[in-house]
């Protein structure tokens, strides 16, 4: 968000710092304040709570007009169930406050909160409170999720160590693939008669990806569990901005090997018909919620085998370095660059 | 809020009850969902914690042309600890999301935040996380307050007896009586000029009742300590409408005494100059944030003995009645007639 002070824009990031700043005060049970996916107070003996909140806000992260209430639910849900899962934490209770338009029906509230519970339940989480509102512009909606982990046994982004390696589940940029197949429909197609071809398949595929993604929940409770993890993210804003944020929080650099990120084949299909560089989407298509994952060499192999075993796809994209390094790309030529700043805009259809 | 089905609107108290019988799920740790002042869930042996949720829409709860940004904060923290107050509950960490036009200046926001967290910092409540976004039009705040008891150490709506007497703590009316002063500056003005004259005193004490209120959580914590309620909510809707959401939880009805509700000494001047029956205005007058509670007969002793030697004004006024008997106040003629259905609206300045 740019926020304008006299006329100086304050990004959103500046802005929670700040925020952060002035009215945090430490107290002996917050393990962790703002600046994570989730807080985590340590509230009876043994057990971490994580909270998450986040706002979606109509025009900015969804356009009603051309997008199904129960979407917006599904995937409001899934951005609060990864941030979760980026803490390996169970998700258990969630809170919503929605403020609605006197235009918007009964039926279509309904329908958004049959999205977002549909997310929740396929995770036992319970609906246990919220707030309604009037709004006079636009549809709001405020979640509150909480889970729980046992006390130590969070993952935070500040865990990193110089020398661990960089690990991300599934695949990347189908989200942002999807998303652009969703607002190009047309200009897909007439590019597909030129020349190279969309199969049917990819294309749902990728659109599934955007409209329904996954929380990487398991993933995250088997992280939890096997104890070879440093640091933890849920890959939201894109490869580029959420490996940012925790080499930031983890004041280290990274090297990224361009050639490694993983990329679906329907991702690569799509790339090749629009002529990007798929991983390009990766870099920067949010909304992937897969996790991005730092592991010290001598557990890599306990780590690799233990996915395979579990049937999850992990792969190694990178190593990180000491701050001074700053977080570069390799590419496939070997020359390394500066990661580029562009982070994930939010969905503005 | 009205939100319409076809051409049905949708009462809030409504909706939010069908989404609960929609979306909620019994689960073991869920103590209350929704339909209390706050969730309950207990989360670990010997300890329960209360989620309240709360949304502050621009234009419906408040009107950042006229009202002072730290105020609005200061009111939007005092509703939530509120909420925990009437669940004799410790407030302990927030949540807050805020959605924000680009107009809207940092100094503003930083504003709104410092009016936030002086009203909780009285309490040691701390801000532990949060989300910022954009608004299109429009800001929106929603904050999400958690507290702790004991286990199996708080008071409900739903605990009212039969036989039990009502009472409320401090004065009732204040709030609205400040806020009509607020909005009707001018008018007050020339209505002194005809005759019955509001001291500045009370006037100052009832604008300044109505912009810092109070959350009555001392009363919560003696009230939780000394176990000799049954029942408790905050007045925030109107001692009509909040005495009718008791009842409704409790299944019971109720004789309310209108020669006892009481009546600030400022309340009594201005309503005299309006001309207005002052128990009006505690009857309709919403966000005074006093606790109503029920009291067995043989705890009343105790209770006001208490009361006296901690310095808390405690007023009995009313008795707890079967179900059937609905919700009737008694006149100082002794007639009884049902209590009004209108509660409060909000703030709309």
């Amino acid at each position: 968000v740019a926020l304008r002070q006299a006329d100086h824009p304050i990004p959103e990031f500046a802005l929670i710092r700040a925020i952060d700043r002035r009215f945090s005060r430490r107290v002996p049970q917050l393990v962790r304040g703002i600046g994570d996916d989730a807080a985590v107070v340590a509230i009876s003996p043994g057990t971490w709570w994580h909270l998450t909140t986040d706002l979606l806000v109509e025009g900015i992260h969804f356009d009603l007009n051309t997008a199904a209430p129960e979407s917006i639910g599904y995937r409001a849900a899934v951005a609060n169930l990864s941030d979760i899962a980026a803490m390996v934490a169970v998700p258990r209770y969630l809170l919503i406050s929605l403020a609605a338009p006197k235009c918007l029906t009964a039926a279509r509230i309904y329908q958004l909160y049959d999205g977002l519970m549909s997310a929740c339940r396929l995770h036992g989480v319970s609906l246990i409170g919220g707030d309604t509102s009037e709004s006079k512009a636009g549809l709001f909606l405020s979640i509150t999720l909480i889970g729980m982990t046992k006390a130590q046994q969070a993952l935070f982004r500040h865990g990193a160590h110089v020398g661990d390696r960089i690990y991300v589940t599934g695949t990347l940029g189908d989200s942002l693939a999807g998303l652009q197949l969703l607002m190009q429909g047309r200009e897909t197609r007439s590019v597909q008669r030129q020349g190279a071809r969309l199969r049917r398949s990819h294309r749902d595929a990728l659109v599934n990806r955007h409209l329904h993604p996954t929380a990487r929940l398991a993933e995250g409770l088997w992280l939890n569990r096997a104890r070879l993890a440093t640091a933890a993210i849920d890959v939201s804003d894109g490869l580029s901005g959420d490996l940012r944020h925790l080499c930031e929080e983890s004041r280290v650099g990274a090297e990224l090997d361009l050639d490694k990120v993983p990329i679906s084949s329907a991702c690569r299909s799509y790339a090749e018909t629009r002529r990007l560089e798929p991983v390009q989407l990766a870099l920067k298509g949010g909304e992937d919620y897969e996790l991005l994952f730092t592991v010290p060499p001598p557990k890599q192999q306990a780590l690799e085998r233990q996915a395979r075993t579990r049937g999850f796809r992990v792969t190694c994209i990178g190593t990180i370095r000491p701050r001074r390094f700053s977080i570069r790309m390799k590419g496939g030529d070997g020359t390394l660059r500066p990661i580029p700043l562009t982070s994930y805009e939010h969905f503005r259809r």
